[in-house]
């Protein structure tokens, strides 16, 4: 079931356990041309860095490099806002999955050439999402 | 010289050369409490996915542990928009920093929670780029 739960995220719960979801993240994210530049598993982090025991969490940078290097030329800074991210979390048992919304992530950099990228990015993310959460 | 070029970014320019600068950000992240926990080379992916030449362009994604785990208790999906990325990048034989505008990004999520975080992240980033900047 996909959902649209907040203003910056397109998001999914899923019945599929937590490690499965990632898998299915990382297939739909190849399918739609996304690479993954970057892995954080916030988890561990927290534990290592704090003590802190939270439930799984993953973040995963995506990124499609033609798409990344269009946004760049016409926006040089983007790379603060880059790559996009999907997320698998665990919370209260229930996996979720979510994109963030590049249309609203790129809506504060007020730039017109990203326009139709930003569109594309979020069509791509909310395909991937809602197929991965499908199982 | 510390500018803010655009909405969303604290940025400056350096008579640094890039290497020299990307240092500088790494030590100056190090002192506001901040580690790097992805790092992606622009340059080399684009170069590598699309055969496309340009110039020197890091990202270096940059997390304050405490501060990452107390804005996800607040917002569990915050993930989509983590870590808080520093630009190092050099264009038309200039050098420049630029941080994420953690205030402008956060306003997207529109949780009154993280405003106080999304205040000290600001500043920290703010002395980040400035301080580097400064050679």
């Amino acid at each position: 079931m996909f959902q649209v739960h907040s203003s910056y995220t397109l998001s999914t719960t899923t019945e599929l356990p937590f490690a499965d979801a990632v898998a299915r993240v990382r297939e739909e994210l190849a399918s739609e041309g996304f690479g993954v530049l970057c892995e954080i598993d916030v988890q561990a982090t927290l534990k290592q860095k704090l003590g802190a025991d939270r439930e799984p969490y993953l973040i995963l940078g995506a990124c499609n490099p033609q798409l990344a290097h269009a946004a760049l030329e016409a926006e040089p800074e983007l790379g603060v806002l880059l790559p996009c991210n999907v997320v698998v979390y665990q919370q209260h048992e229930q996996t979720h999955i979510a994109a963030v919304d590049a249309e609203q992530m790129l809506s504060i950099v007020g730039n017109d050439e990203l326009t139709a990228t930003a569109a594309e990015v979020r069509s791509r993310l909310a395909r991937v999402v809602e197929r991965a959460g499908q199982g």
